[in-house]
């Protein structure tokens, strides 16, 4: 992170987001059953609860929420939709982190869910918290125009589905030697593809869902799209360049893990000081996009560079 | 199934729409990618499409429109609908079947989505079919109006949710002794939760779906809400007798797994004389909530027959 008031200001605001997100989510799902439900039975809530709560920096809400400011929408709704979404980047962790997928122990310090608690309860943990989301989505809190919510579901269920999150978690595992026996040769383009459905999709959406609730005009919206597309991008460039070169302590998880792997990475491909120039020229172009919004993004484009620069 | 004219309509029907619904899905779920997707993972709707097509009574799509039809809604739209709810009903099946939850080899005489392709597969499946029914629902093709397509996601999601078939399978896998380490002591009451929310609150959104599409004033759809949760009931009712009295050849998978589980079932409570009443009486009931659709709910009454009288 650069020391600059202009990052201090960005730290600040995505902690203030954190805050906010966490409270809408503990509202959300409250152990207590809406009057809609006949009960929400308690190892579920419980867990729900344990995978959604008390971690995480929060990164995608900040997205929504710091696009939805530039139409001046309502924070409240915002936060739904921050909320939805990251209903559904916790279920990809839970799942992911399964024995039969990544297979992980540790998630942010605590046990995975299904350390905590059991595999079928984070089988069904996951499944919860992604219908979750829809559920959040259709509310009139979220927006009084249904066509609004109704994007605004659409478009989540394409970023997460088979062709975005799932989908680019299918490759992976692909890339992972899983089903072939053997490491498949990926080139630089289909690692492109892999990550911008596996990560990218979901960050591209968070910067869509402010300019959908916003009722941006098609340049506005174009001008998050790219924005959103080219962060995906920077930050899983940046990703794999903590992973060659990142302290494990500070990172907070193991580190080496994809050469260990001999996983197809931009950075395995390109080399790192090659990674490192398209990871800057990435952000550049991030802060190109938001031109249309002047100084009002200013904290949009701290993101960027936060995401290029974090050492964790 | 009663021999007579009504009931052979109904067969005819069933038949009729299981065949549009299967040409549903496989167009929804082609192996192509649609323009806004960046690729189908090819080993992932290759499994979706295995998961998906190729089996099943469609009973729920056949809930779907018959009630849409009671509106005049047009055939391609329910259809729409039904085949989101069926995206739903077999992704709950897939994960269902993993070995952390009930532990299937075998699903309507096939290998089980785990069995045929690996866990991680599976439980992607799973994960993409139940995203995959919320982006069917927010196509435009499902309904002009944004309003009556945010209202079938927003039942959806509690439906298939925490406090709906998510929620019912928790506590299933509780009735199990799963998490106590023992059985616990479940009354007829908590019996009667868990199925309406494990069982229930799909086949009752079936019957909620045709009635949003077709912008149902209060009374019809309380009528066809109650039809719904009726009829669900009954439904596992007759499951629960099938288990005790049915021939394991004709109903397709093992029977006396309830008792053999010593799990607490309506029958296991009241014993089959006592359930079979019930039943009857339920049928009658879920017969009775039609009164104000007249003939035409003729159809809708003989499922209500089939699903008590079904021997498989």
């Amino acid at each position: 992170m650069a020391g600059n008031e202009a990052g201090s200001q960005f730290v600040a605001r995505l902690t203030e987001v954190a805050a906010a997100t966490e409270s809408m989510l503990d509202r959300l799902l409250s152990p207590a059953p809406v009057p809609y439900e006949r009960s929400r039975p308690e190892r579920l809530i419980e867990a729900m609860r344990y995978a959604s709560l008390g971690g995480g920096k929060r990164f995608r809400p900040f997205l929504v929420i710091e696009s939805a400011t530039l139409f001046a929408v309502p924070l409240e709704r915002a936060l739904m939709a921050a909320a939805a979404l990251e209903c559904v980047h916790c279920y990809s962790l839970v799942h992911d982190d399964l024995p039969a997928m990544d297979n992980d122990d540790l998630r942010r310090g605590r046990p995975t869910v299904h350390k905590q608690f059991d595999e079928a309860t984070a089988i069904l943990v996951g499944d919860s918290l992604l219908t979750f989301a829809f559920d959040i989505l259709a509310r009139p809190e979220t927006h009084p125009d249904a066509a609004i919510r109704v994007a605004l579901v659409l478009e989540l269920a394409r970023a997460a589905g088979l062709g975005g999150m799932a989908g680019g978690q299918m490759l992976d595992l692909a890339a992972e030697g899983r089903f072939a026996g053997a490491l498949p040769q990926l080139s630089l383009t289909d690692v492109e593809e892999l990550q911008a459905m596996k990560t990218g999709a979901l960050l591209r959406y968070a910067c869509a869902a402010g300019a959908i609730l916003g009722a941006a005009d098609t340049k506005k919206r174009a001008a998050l799209d790219r924005f959103g597309a080219t962060l995906g991008e920077a930050f899983q460039i940046a990703d794999d360049i903590l992973d060659v070169e990142g302290d494990p302590a500070t990172v907070g998880k193991a580190t080496h893990k994809d050469a260990e792997a001999h996983k197809a990475t931009a950075v395995a491909i390109l080399g790192v000081a090659k990674a490192k120039e398209r990871l800057f020229g990435l952000v550049a172009e991030a802060e190109a996009a938001l031109a249309p919004f002047g100084a009002d993004a200013a904290l949009l484009k701290e993101a960027a560079r936060f995401v290029a620069e974090r050492r964790a």
